[in-house]
């Protein structure tokens, strides 16, 4: 019988929350499954949200309201091209790794739900904003043309969104990398490429 | 009541449960699951094989065959470090496309039984032997120096096992990108970068 007093706030039971669904998936998560990773009764957490719904849409509304925010920092809308696309890679990289349990999460919805088809719909969105930067960074001839715009920008997601799978906050400081060493990293290596001498 | 006379061989059964396993998990498949799937009883899945688990490691072993092998191609074993590094990419890369179910159920297994804990120490494996090649290419001066080499390899495999999320053969030939076309786009990304003007 789940013993702790409820004293959760909107956030601290949110996180709770993400952490379960990002271990067993959303699908696999029973409210009853919340209620144990808590230590609160169910209706505590009604006393919270409507249900496991409402708690997806808040987590993935937090990772979506962040990358959405980078778009429309200053060094995203002015410049060439190619510069607000190595800010928006590096700031990409930056809020996956600050917000990584609500990115993961985002990356990982498959769309059973209205809330999950939201959230897939909401990451196109925001991946075809970065196309048509690149798009657009091609055209003023600082990318190169033999790779396809789209399949360019598949490879930068790829390459950025892999950081869910391998980055872990706990290992910086000992052996790890801090969160501006990686994006750095990243942007190194989508735009410059990891050779010293390219043949082009 | 599955209906459906056996007539599978080895490899036929093997690819109905590597779908079930990607679709639904390989913890959430069950035997009856993969007797629904392939449309024949469970005691004549049985007449194949011992279970699920001898099941998902043939699967894995085809993959890490597969990959193993590529290691030992002759362009993988001679010539600078560098060109050998951009032969395995590409290598992995086509491998991956070529055994895309295979593959993708070895990059998600997360170590709960002892085949899994296999797969994931013979995938470290792979993991190490690319990581010690970019560092021989660091080291003979073809690849830059301000990306610590074990972020490369990081980044270098995400961007690669990033085409088990979106590459789809049947996508190729109306609008889609061939397997060659996609190889190439991730050497070129990988080692030369996407800007035209590098600054180095």
């Amino acid at each position: 019988m789940p013993a702790k007093r409820d004293t959760y706030t909107p956030d601290t039971l949110l996180a709770v929350a993400v952490r379960v669904f990002n271990e067993r998936g959303y699908d696999g998560t029973s409210m009853e499954h919340l209620s144990r990773a808590a230590g609160i009764s169910k209706s505590s957490i009604y006393h919270h949200v409507t249900g496991k719904e409402e708690l997806l849409r808040r987590a993935i509304s937090r990772a979506l309201d962040e990358l959405f925010a980078l778009l429309e920092e200053p060094a995203a809308l002015r410049g060439r091209a190619v510069d607000r696309l190595e800010h928006v890679t590096r700031r990409t990289a930056e809020v996956l790794m600050a917000d990584l349990p609500y990115v993961t999460l985002l990356l990982r919805v498959r769309g059973n739900t209205d809330t999950e088809r939201w959230a897939m719909a909401r990451r196109r969105e925001f991946d075809q904003q970065v196309a048509a930067l690149l798009k657009q960074a091609a055209a003023e001839g600082d990318l190169r043309t033999d790779v396809d715009p789209r399949l360019a920008t598949r490879l930068l997601f790829g390459m950025i969104n892999s950081l869910v799978e391998w980055y872990r906050p706990d290992r910086s400081g000992h052996g790890g990398h801090t969160k501006d060493e990686v994006a750095e990293a990243v942007v190194r290596t989508a735009f410059a490429g990891l050779r010293t001498t390219p043949e082009r």
